[in-house]
């Protein structure tokens, strides 16, 4: 990290997300003995391009084999930790409309995605993204980080938004409206799939401009906060993995855990930016659906047993929570 | 059908709607011998309301189970043949805009809505629409039809554009734009997935808005139109089911129809408008929904070998082909 003083570079912001996505990649190599594949692609609408890095499970099901249970299955069965950086003369129209920037400005934008769907139904998908985005004199940082587990543990979620409010208690601050009761509810809010009545998971935050009052030592405080959460992933998705990947659970749960897998599906096709943003920009189609699941099931009207964990989970733990005030 | 001078009436139009959906539903229920599930609702927004019809077939897979040959599969994996009639006083804020027609509007819109997903991949997934919309004066009928193969059958597919051309040849006209080149070249317009580069399937008909001068007798014939398209649809499918059903078929055969359903998803979540309308306008999310697939696949960046069936079927079948010229 540098001075506060000094001038926050686009070169030292790039630097720092590429550490942040080698940070999370080198753990998940270690901790699941999963190689990933990378992809290196170039913006062929502008410069620049990313660094792809996908993990595929081994599907120890296919869909025809029963599982074996002498056999060590893969921990991770789809997600891709990715890095990118776009440049243009011309910024993508839709954007230039959306935020009211003539679209013959140069811009910028970079930053870290991340999606990680495990094949246990214990473990939660997790999603974290951290990004920045200039045009002309205009910046941003954004980000966000929420969980969507199938069968989750309370007690883990309640540690994962106090690890997130430890972040934000640190390098937050309250006019640049990186607060954790902010990126709380604007994740609750964003998370949200309207058709269904329910958000995509547990939560975590979500920060969409943040750029304080635009001078360069706004910039350097909005990028600390940015960063320290890019560099705080591995201790807040450490829990949800390693307490969970020896769980037993049953072909049933797995079942459901596919189920659930097309409501993350409909959420990122029907409501997400990024995916949006992507498409429209003509960014790297596979780049941008790592982070579909590898199975997704649709069953008609399907509606858990009352008082199942299958039913818990829509009716406690997809409905926003005050999670720091339960079991403490 | 009634007489050509006589006013068409929303009952009317209705009734055949209705009886479209039990023309479909009668052969599926006989040539598959699977019983459909039934469910009536009521819109809440407004009056009306709709009449699903639906069928799940068993899979013999489970996600666990070896396939047996020794058993007789269902022919449907998953599939909706429905009617619905929805009318309220007030257009939904972004028809009105869409349509720019004053909100305060009242409107009455009903169709049939069908997509067959079978379990099979030498059976094509087929889906059509026909249906009505009036706010106040305006009034227009629209409606499509669209095949979507995974292993086509070239010979059956000119024989359905045929069989297409046919209809429109008898029923359709110039001035509507109710023609088969004009259909067919809206519908490989309409089902394009820009992100792939590549189309939903080998097309059909499409028609947005047809209204010719929105005279009586414009109503009348644009109604027998739609009508006839409806009533068509089991010559126009019965080649496609009849045909293949009773083809073998490889599990990686049916592993690659599954990653291609993910591209059946994938249109009708970012673009299909129908879908849009549905969730907009707050309709019964299960009843738009039975459009997509039991299962979905997505494999990082697969390419299919070059020279197989798998790679003909987006090199040829998946771009816009002019089919009636084609294998005479």
């Amino acid at each position: 990290m540098s001075d506060n003083n000094e001038v926050v570079t686009v070169e030292e912001i790039k630097n720092g997300f590429k550490t942040i996505q080698n940070n999370i990649c080198s753990y998940l190599v270690e901790h699941t003995k999963q190689e990933y594949l990378e992809d290196l692609w170039d913006y062929h609408k502008g410069t620049g391009g990313g660094i792809t890095r996908v993990w595929e499970g081994e599907n120890p099901e296919g869909f025809f084999g029963a599982p074996d249970a002498g056999r060590r299955y893969d921990v991770l069965e789809k997600g891709g930790v990715n890095f990118s950086c776009i440049e243009g003369d011309n910024l993508p129209s839709a954007a230039a409309t959306q935020f009211n920037i003539a679209p013959t400005t140069p811009y910028v934008a970079t930053g870290v995605s991340l999606v990680l769907h495990s094949y246990s139904p214990r473990v939660p998908t997790i999603h974290m993204n951290v990004r920045y985005f200039q045009a002309g004199a205009t910046w941003w940082f954004g980000g966000g980080i929420d969980v969507t587990p199938v069968y989750p543990n309370l007690d883990q979620v309640v540690a994962y938004h106090r690890g997130l409010k430890a972040v934000c208690d640190q390098f937050g601050c309250d006019e640049q409206g990186t607060t954790y009761a902010k990126g709380k509810a604007e994740c609750d809010s964003y998370f949200h799939l309207k058709h269904r009545n329910e958000t995509r998971g547990v939560g975590g935050l979500f920060y969409d401009h943040i750029r304080g009052d635009s001078s360069e030592a706004a910039k350097r405080k909005a990028w600390r906060f940015i960063e320290a959460l890019g560099l705080a992933f591995v201790s807040l998705y450490r829990p949800f993995l390693e307490e969970n990947i020896s769980l037993p659970y049953t072909l049933a749960q797995r079942e459901f855990q596919l189920y659930r897998r097309s409501r993350y599906v409909e959420f990122n096709l029907l409501f997400d930016r990024g995916t949006k943003f992507g498409i429209q920009s003509e960014g790297r189609i596979e780049s941008i659906f790592m982070s579909l699941p590898a199975v997704a099931k649709w069953k008609y009207n399907y509606k858990p047993q009352p008082n199942t964990p299958e039913s818990e989970l829509t009716d406690f733990f997809l409905k926003p929570q005050d999670w720091l005030s339960l079991n403490q």
